[in-house]
């Protein structure tokens, strides 16, 4: 079996755009099981921001060493074991874990260890990037942001911050489904806001590029935002902490509008709103609950079956097209959770 | 009875050093209580940074209307009942309250009202001004900032900024008192360093405008700090920002540095760190605990008697010296809790 990869190339600069240029395509025959270990076809992988924080050498105190030069890149993925060496794995089970830009893996249980915790699907539904997704880590990171960075509670008016994206289009369902009285959204494309109202059950949505958000949140919110689940920073965020009700929470899980950037980042000024609006902003880590998993999928698969929350999933099919998905979030081509499909689904 | 005030004479613009030039020194005779009122004499007053926002239109949104011209000027004090004619208040009772920047003023109880709360002291000590002071705003901005916006634990490692101020010569000795290991100042005077080292119990006091505040809080906090009471904000809260322990929190009373200055203001970039560290930053306001005063009195008292929590103050005499004491707060001029004597205490 050959086995393409993505292997890393060279790191983007601050500011520059990410493309297949950072990365280089090779071919290697799958490896051969050792005793403990499974080999794993990926089926599907999902970009995140954070990947392009494993090419940088500022993020290293959260993630991590940088990647070297030549490393198959990293990336977690959806996969089916294929050969097994472990009494828990067998031939045909669906796995979730750190599989890279690559089509096969050696994998072996690594429990909770952050960025690299697996686990076994123990009820796979199809498509398999479900798991990946609104039931995976875009959902899990919209749950416990809202329930536990941002304490909603029902009643709560919400604003969503990239609304359209992974866990934006997630959250925005999770919300209404814990019981939200009010759910707005911000995005910066026209069609992106169109469809979350129409699709995704948002009450608004607010374009920050063509539209006067400070003037639209005061409109949309006169009595201020009870919670916000923020992952963009810059001006979204300093603008919408001028919106806050008394005891307001914010979750925030990045900083996507300045992560990345060039030059002396200035981080929001209107902060001192949370000491006249008594008001918090908390960081969380969705890795930090995974050990609740079984909980959050169970909640999650529910409001599935039962229609609540649907799937947002934009495919990008093919290994090839990786670094293209992952240059998606930083673009905001494509809308949702993207997920690369590199194999399709067994049936 | 002549009653000599201050009034406000004009506002102060963005960066201007406050001074008496804003206030205008009148005199009127003292006014008579009517039904249901009472006539204090003031016996102290205490200067606070939020008086300056009395007379700032960019803060009305949550101080209420700015001071007109011409009205005397606003701020709390301890004083001493000497005409009544209200059934719960007696000659020679001790009342806290909004007694304004004069010898005499009419009150009446206003329980909890914000900055007009008041009441009456059941078991005054002298001098008076402790009740303002470490056993009052002071002291109960603190211990109400540790336990409630900081949720201060046994054993934290804890960071004061404007540590050698009213509220931060407190802070130290509570956040002792409540069980802290650790205890970092920060001042701007080498010879406030001194006296919190020397006099106030604390580990260590770092000279922000001498030192490197990054170097020396990577000393003295080499697994980060937990908890930060700050009311400073501007670059030292973030550069503290860059010490935190995983799960830290941040109490914020306020942002001296930046809230009266001209031009764009920014905020401390580094509060995606909170993400990173899985940390909060909560606003706070003292006047929120009002109905809870008695339990801060009791265990502030209690303290303060077993000689753990000292009185902090410096006294400034006279009334006519009021401007003088408010400009104080914002120049670093004097240390601790400052107190305007207006009239001794009786006897």
């Amino acid at each position: 079996m050959n086995n393409h990869q993505w292997r890393v190339a060279r790191y983007p600069k601050a500011d520059e755009v990410l493309s297949a240029a950072h990365f280089e395509w090779t071919a290697a025959p799958a490896p051969a099981p050792g005793p403990g270990e499974f080999l794993v076809r990926t089926l599907c992988l999902a970009p995140g921001p954070a990947q392009r924080g494993y090419l940088d050498q500022r993020q290293n105190d959260f993630y991590g060493e940088v990647l070297p030069v030549g490393a198959v890149m990293r990336g977690r993925g959806v996969g089916v074991v294929t050969e097994s060496q472990h009494p828990d794995y067998a031939v045909g089970d669906y796995f979730v874990g750190s599989l890279g830009w690559q089509e096969y893996s050696l994998q072996q249980p690594r429990g909770s260890e952050f960025i690299f915790s697996t686990r076994k699907i123990s009820q796979p539904l199809q498509p398999s990037s479900l798991h990946l997704g609104v039931l995976g880590q875009a959902g899990g990171t919209a749950y416990f942001g809202l329930t536990e960075g941002a304490q909603l509670r029902a009643g709560d008016s919400v604003l969503i911050s990239a609304a359209a994206g992974g866990v934006g289009s997630a959250a925005g369902q999770i919300a209404r489904a814990l019981g939200a009285r009010q759910v707005v959204g911000i995005s910066g494309h026209a069609d992106k806001c169109s469809w979350l109202v129409d699709e995704l059950g948002y009450d608004a949505a607010i374009n920050y590029k063509s539209e006067d958000l400070d003037a639209r949140l005061a409109e949309l919110f006169p009595d201020g935002l009870d919670v916000m689940l923020d992952n963009v920073g810059g001006p979204v965020l300093d603008t919408a902490l001028r919106h806050l009700a008394q005891g307001a929470r914010i979750a925030l899980s990045g900083f996507i509008a300045t992560q990345y950037a060039a030059g002396a980042r200035h981080g929001p000024a209107n902060y001192s709103n949370l000491i006249f609006k008594r008001a918090a902003m908390r960081g969380f880590v969705y890795f930090d609950y995974w050990e609740r998993y079984a909980e959050v999928e169970a909640v999650l698969t529910h409001w599935y079956r039962e229609g609540r929350l649907q799937n947002t999933e934009t495919v990008i099919a093919g290994l090839e097209r990786m670094p293209e998905a992952l240059a998606s979030l930083f673009s905001g081509a494509h809308r949702g959770i993207r997920i690369c499909r590199v194999a399709p689904d067994p049936e």
